[in-house]
């Protein structure tokens, strides 16, 4: 059996020996460890263990830790929102089904009907949630009616291209995460490859971040960027920009899925 | 004899013919050529030639073309401004000493007085020139008076940490390259590493480009970008930066030299 | 209507302003034009047409040119090879299915089974052709057999993992690309990732080349590389390869459906 | 009073609890700490202190460890070997001047004469030692003699472009880090860009590794590519070269001056 424990306290003396004394006296072996002094003190560690680790509240409590234990062979449950651009949903199906991802796939969500069958071939659940304008709160009550009692451990916005309210981020109660296509702060908000062109940059790019109720502006799990030039047009910035996007997104998932990303404050620590 | 030939006009049927027809029969031999339509059309040719090339007046009218003949083997004399942190100075003028750049460097000015030796040392003449608030208006008069005669073709902002007024541009009269720590338009304008680390960037970058009047909005000429973790911090961040903005400037710096960058609106083409 | 014009001949003055002028004389003009002076003289040039394009052969013959005039509007035909690993030919057949790749798929052949449904979800026609040890001419002759009347101008091996003969090459008498998965010539044959965590590099990549007689020698199209670290298990190199692969794959795929690819002795100019 | 402990040994459960342990009755403060698990454990840990740390051994004896305590604010000295380009040895010395590499530089030693008066500007001793063919013998005595009694602890070779025997590997006792411009195991040997040329990659790059006495064999500590295009000459690519050789070789060089980089077998453990 193999588990992950991710730690965050105050920093202060003896907390590596402490969770190391604690993991080795359950007769558990580490695998990895990892450690951050940020605003606080994060610690990642996995750990192959027989029986069942227990007692680490005595740890967690002397220490005022926040802290979660995973079990690494449980896959994750991850719904999917998108509107009409499916290059990223498809990347991220494929890489689910070819066990690149470890992870389950409830349901898709889409704002517009067209990628049901695409999404279906994949034995993936659909459901069409039509959202715009004047129709949002609508839109986020029926969003959480579908994803109620699915388990949901995640959100991926794979472009959704729709504005999601503090209060259904509330709600669905599980972390969000955005692929921007652009490199944030660059261009947050809408038509960046249009800004881009048009501001004449030689670099274009991409963003993972977790969604918080302000735009754009939440922890970023993962950049990219690739070199363009003059002659690239808008239509050639989107298609260059969508490799990036779903490479982006891809990895931020992963690191998501394997418990490597921990929020400190505005920033991540990516282990 | 080489010359360079770099010609923008309204776009229409028959001018890359026309070029090429004058050019034949001036018993040259196009040794390079590239050209690119954007909001005009901007053509950019070397050729060698035995006799001096004439008569390219009827050619241009006919197309209403802008243009600029160069000689290849004459340097472009640059002059470096710089503030406190020489890295890129520095670089530039090695580039030149090591002949990887065909310039020549007239002077160089800073509003602090610390490069002088490492600039002397390279038979460079070094005028420092204090600017701050309140003293702008002497500082530029005096950079201009130290300017004048020297026959400058233009002037980088080498890590140059003082705004130039547009009256300053005006006066100087050749192009101005900065090199911005940043990759433009996100965070211009001042302390863009620490501005990075608050964001929690995963990615940071350097800009060059031509300066305008208004701050850090000049057509973009060169961009690069490197990773960067949660765990560096601003001073790593720095660190690694003076690398990108160093290599930034120089490719852009070196482009300049060859002819190679036409601004085209608020764009730039780079061939 | 829009033509390509890619020519290449023995360097002398004058081939610009014939090129140039026989366009102009057509009535054509001419929306990009490159070239390029290695071993021979390279030029590529795309103009738009009302008329048919008449008489390029008096100018072709007076510079010894070789010379093709593609129409712009006809999609390329590629047939796909490819054994058990499925990520680039599914990414190439979703670029076409999304109009980034202007292409035809006529068929696709792999010595495994295993891709039928895939393959065929594209309407895309599937033959299973097995080869190995002992069975490679008859497998190239059933090969050849499928390929025959289909009308193919490229075929792409989307690993494909078997050696492809000097004389399957010479019958199939159209340029064949092949994915190496590692950047050459680092690490040509079998196992290369492999040998790249055994050797310890710090860096993986791929490469798209055409194929020649002589394995992984042939004339390389595109290269692009990722950083790995010491953690990443040879599991881990073959994952991060694959995007790689598959981003390689597509430009250098594109770029050879859009003439910009030309063989220059053992190397390639991309316009 | 900061310290760095590096730990290597056979791996097996409580290896860190015990060395946390350790660390924390010391009453010291672990800053920083990471750990892998490749053919055998290794261990960095960093940690501040008041007292002097004391009874490693006892721990170390228990898990069969070898192990180097190493106070973090004694820089390391670094002799610095050069041939005819200096780029790589100038980047160096400026870095060291900068504050961006912690050590100091007791002697630099060049087969060629001409880097004295740019070495001896940086303050530092100068010594020509001719080496070639069949004089080898002598020129490595003379290298030896040089060193002795500098208190070096590692050796850069900044484009020392003469082999360096076994013998001379062994007597010198400490590493030897040489920077090699491609991206091994391309190119590995003499003229790697005539080659890269030749081959037609569209990548070049570099390579930091400790040598061995097999050439450009030795376990790879940093590399990093760039892109080229068919239009660099063998001259550009020297040039694009030797900016991605002094970045990575000053990478390396700062990993190593911070107990970073570990052998493992035939690669390296960079934390």
């Amino acid at each position: 059996m193999r588990s992950r424990l991710v730690v965050s306290c105050p920093d202060r003396p003896g907390i590596v020996a402490a969770v190391a004394g604690f993991v080795f006296e359950q007769g558990a072996n580490i695998v990895s460890s990892a450690q951050f002094s940020g605003e606080r003190f994060f610690l990642r560690m996995e750990f192959g263990h027989d029986a069942p680790v227990d007692g680490f509240d005595a740890v967690a409590e002397r220490f005022a830790m926040a802290y979660t234990i995973t079990n690494v062979d449980v896959p994750k449950r991850m719904a999917i929102l998108v509107s009409r651009e499916e290059h990223c949903l498809l990347d991220l199906l494929w890489r689910v089904c070819g066990g690149e991802l470890f992870a389950e796939v409830p349901l898709v969500v889409s704002n517009h009907p067209g990628a049901r069958a695409d999404v279906e071939a994949f034995a993936v659940p659909f459901v069409h949630v039509p959202n715009g304008r004047g129709t949002r709160p609508q839109a986020e009550r029926a969003m959480l009616d579908a994803l109620h009692g699915e388990g949901v451990d995640v959100i991926l916005l794979a472009r959704y291209m729709q504005i999601l309210s503090g209060d259904f981020l509330e709600r669905a109660a599980v972390p969000v995460i955005n692929i921007h296509h652009s490199f944030l702060p660059a261009f947050s908000g809408a038509g960046p490859y249009e800004r881009a062109h048009k501001r004449g940059v030689k670099v274009i790019g991409a963003t993972a971040h977790y969604v918080t109720e302000e735009l754009d502006a939440g922890p970023i799990i993962e950049q990219d960027t690739q070199r363009v030039t003059h002659a690239d047009d808008v239509e050639a910035l989107r298609r260059i920009g969508r490799d990036i996007e779903r490479t982006v997104l891809a990895r931020a998932v992963r690191w998501h899925l394997e418990d490597r990303v921990v929020v400190d404050g505005a920033r991540t620590v990516v282990f």
